[in-house]
């Protein structure tokens, strides 16, 4: 079992480049945002409080191809996908699609931390937040 | 044969993130400004103009490992280094080292176009820009 | 009579710096786009097709003064009030407000322009679009 | 007496829109890179240790007047001028010129803060950052 879930985004003016398309960097950063807005839709956050630290996901990889340009005020459908749920790690693939075609396919491994500013230790993911994950949590 | 180039790069406030470290996505722009800077040291451009029209390279795949994390005002050396020229696309790496230590290593697979705003044709490589690409163009 | 319109905007994570606060130059992002979004709340685009041509609105003038920090995953209102219309320009306030109360205050003046890439000529207003900055136009 | 220093830099292609010009938001990403690297050229850091805590500036005002559009790889001049130093601001200018022509021009006004994660309280700005901003450091 694995989670799904998935919002729409609208390409704003600013993530366009001088090509007339959305710049390829700003795919990362909606495969960010559905991530963000899943972990939210569990009652969660990506960063967690948890006694008195807080957990976080740095990435360790991440990837996307594209298979087609998206435009200014394109509305897109970012579809989120859990892959993997390792002890310590997650793999999770967003899926870009406009009008129900797929434009392009990211894929982002990262991995559970307690986290201080700038410091980040690898832990095993809590049995909490590994259910959210595996969508067993509700 | 293939071309090698490198530049310094420090790492700006507004490319930090509440993690106290560069947002990952930030290293998809690093990638391409060495890319940009080796094309002008070569005297062309990402966007060369060829004729009545321009040659772009839009990318089709871009991925990147992290090891670990940039920080404010940190200079890292980003080493670009074409992997793989084929008929129509290349293949490039950039390695992102901070004090001669390797914190990430990202890739790049770019096709070459024919442009208008908002419009990509692949097309062959010409042999001047294939040249650049090969390092034999000096 | 002016034109008034708001949309709600929750702060991302790579909006954010290593001071833990939305970075400043996101707030400009942030009036674009309820600036965009109230265009095409009005059936039109911000950048506006009119026979062979396209109008923009090239920026000439921007501010914004900021009270109280905002900080990752906030969800603000951003009230959008046109201030003035001139012949060939609008100004134009963003009010950014969290539980109704305001933390940051922006304006923008742009100029209506005839527009092909990387090129600007300004012109009057035309009649169409001054009614929606009005409010006059449903 | 009040500091004045200059950095060059060049629009990078994630910095374009479009419009076919850098979008107007990076002018203030600009405007602090020339401020930061002021600070490092003092041999200081606009965050700065100060005992245990750390001292930085949170602006309450930014503003930018535009001339001129610029374009994809152009190299700029920024020209940063300290225009006043209060008990607690500090409020700069910079000049943004593209051969010797000036094409835009912005001001910030900051205030200096002793700082935690999120949370700023005003102070009065120490002697010695004083001095810098004022150019009696050296």
């Amino acid at each position: 079992m694995a989670a799904e879930f998935s919002i729409k985004r609208r390409v704003s003016f600013a993530e366009t480049d001088l090509a007339s398309v959305m710049h390829f960097s700003n795919y990362y950063r909606y495969m960010e945002e559905v991530e963000h807005a899943f972990w939210r839709s569990a009652g969660a956050c990506v960063i967690f409080s948890e006694g008195d630290g807080e957990i976080s996901w740095p990435r360790v990889a991440t990837a996307c191809e594209y298979f087609a340009p998206a435009r200014f005020e394109d509305e897109l459908e970012l579809k989120f996908k859990v892959e993997n749920v390792g002890d310590r790690s997650v793999t999770y693939e967003v899926e870009f699609l406009r009008d129900e075609k797929r434009i392009a396919l990211g894929r982002t491994t990262a991995v559970c931390c307690a986290t201080a500013p700038g410091k980040f230790e690898s832990i095993s993911i809590p049995q909490n937040l590994r259910a959210i994950l595996e969508g067993d949590a509700k």
